[in-house]
């Protein structure tokens, strides 16, 4: 089989939001011929100006290219553009970088394998402006052949990670990382509003917070071999008696703001202790997560 | 004045847990004469092989020490310990670094004063093992000349940073960060329990969200600017509506995991939502937190 190079492959994609724009803008540069397509129109001039082709229809913008790339608002609008065109993706290659869950992805999976169209599904963990730069890191699952021929365009946008055939992994890992920046956005927004009242700003709280948290992602790995130990009893852990959260339920009440995001994880850490596990480590919190209340 | 120096301030060093033993071993490192105390009796020992003096009682440690150091386990052992040494601390310099709320902080800094001792209160943001490493950070508040006049021994043990005359805001700062922390933690392990079931192990997960966790943790600034600015409706700013959380709630519900880590957050974006500010940023969510539902 003739190897995929820059000169010959014809890469497709469909949707130009802000990521998609830069997804395109990336392949136009590095010399890709590329066709875009958005379904609300004058979002691809500025890449015609840089070299790509513009196409009328979605339709149109498939029978294009060899590989096509879909980067839409969500599993519902991947659905509403593709679905009419499985005909047209017998022998092509359909890569699915829109932010679906687990079951979305194998369900698009499965419609592509119908089609006729190899698949890829991915995951993108950067925001638009980091594509490309150190620290964008995109995820996949799917199919290993389209990950290895497509690796060199693929590693233009951000670090690549493949994690194996189930199409819906890439997705779930996303959405777990995701979930994991969610979760520390609202707690570094509860110790802002903490701070507020005692006049300190967002901005001097997020110079401290910005490192402290950087540094504290470091005991993750800690936590982690405890884990996948499975004994929460080993030596040299805080342990759950110790992570008691009242002195920061308390302040926070003093200071007049909602303990709701604390409290969360006081709950996770109490129904562990209720359960008699008060001595073992603080990782034993991701059992009361497991194990719905 | 006279200067303080290496050569002539002698130390006391109360509390020798594993945050006590590395700051005064920290101490003897550098030159200082320390005295150190705990209440229970041989953990001096290492300390004494390095050419610290061991006290027999806490009243011993303090008439040693020019400047004396308390490291306890938390407020109620602070008073336990200093109470009965009221007597003893005029003249002298107390730094409490025992982790503690703002009004108890202020409660100590209010003993002090009537004791006649000059009071700082810390708040340590790093583990023992980082004491005297880089990213080990220390907050200050309280007296300005204690923080001037032993800068020199503060920074032995990590950045240190000074908030102002109130002897609670280290305390305030130091609960912010430890909440922006635990709350990290629980969604670390959120997205390490949603993996789980595909095979995925913590290391592995941990692998992943430590560098993106860290990544996202340049999000702050830019929150803080428009929690600052207090315009959320300001341009570039992902929208409350488009950060529904819907997605990952059902792929952890599909996991067989507890979804109240992930609903903690999608309240707080609700509830703008529900007030009509679901085009606004995302940083709006501080407003969930300040006004408590």
């Amino acid at each position: 089989m003739k190897m995929t190079t820059d000169d010959d492959v014809r890469v497709s994609v469909l949707g130009l939001g802000a990521m998609g724009s830069v997804l395109a803008g990336a392949l136009v540069k590095a010399g890709y011929a590329t066709t875009v397509w958005n379904r609300s129109p004058g979002r691809a001039e500025e890449l015609v100006a840089r070299g790509a082709e513009a196409a009328a229809t979605a339709g149109e913008a498939v029978r294009a290219g060899q590989l096509v790339i879909t980067c839409l608002l969500d599993h519902a609008s991947v659905r509403e553009v593709l679905d009419p065109l499985s005909g047209e993706l017998a022998g092509r290659t359909l890569i699915n970088v829109t932010t679906t869950s687990p079951a979305q992805s194998r369900e698009t999976a499965a419609w592509a394998a119908r089609a006729g169209a190899a698949y890829l599904d991915g995951g993108i963990m950067a925001v638009p402006h980091m594509i490309g730069q150190p620290g964008a890191s995109i995820l996949y699952s799917g199919s290993a052949e389209v990950f290895d021929e497509y690796r060199p365009l693929l590693d233009l946008w951000g670090d690549s990670t493949y994690f194996g055939e189930d199409a819906g992994l890439a997705s779930l890992y996303d959405l777990a990382l995701l979930a994991g920046m969610y979760v520390m956005f609202a707690g570094f927004m509860h110790g802002a509003a903490m701070v507020a009242p005692a006049g300190v700003t967002a901005r001097e709280f997020a110079a401290m917070a910005a490192p402290w948290l950087t540094a504290m992602t470091g005991g993750f790995h800690g936590f982690a071999e405890v884990i996948d130990g499975g004994d929460y009893t080993v030596e040299g852990q805080q342990s759950l008696r110790f992570s008691d959260l009242g002195d920061i339920l308390a302040a926070s009440s003093d200071q007049g703001v909602s303990t709701e995001v604390v409290a969360m994880v006081q709950r996770l850490i109490q129904r562990q202790i209720d359960a008699g596990h008060g001595e073992e480590g603080f990782a034993r919190i991701i059992e009361s997560i497991r194990r719905p209340a």
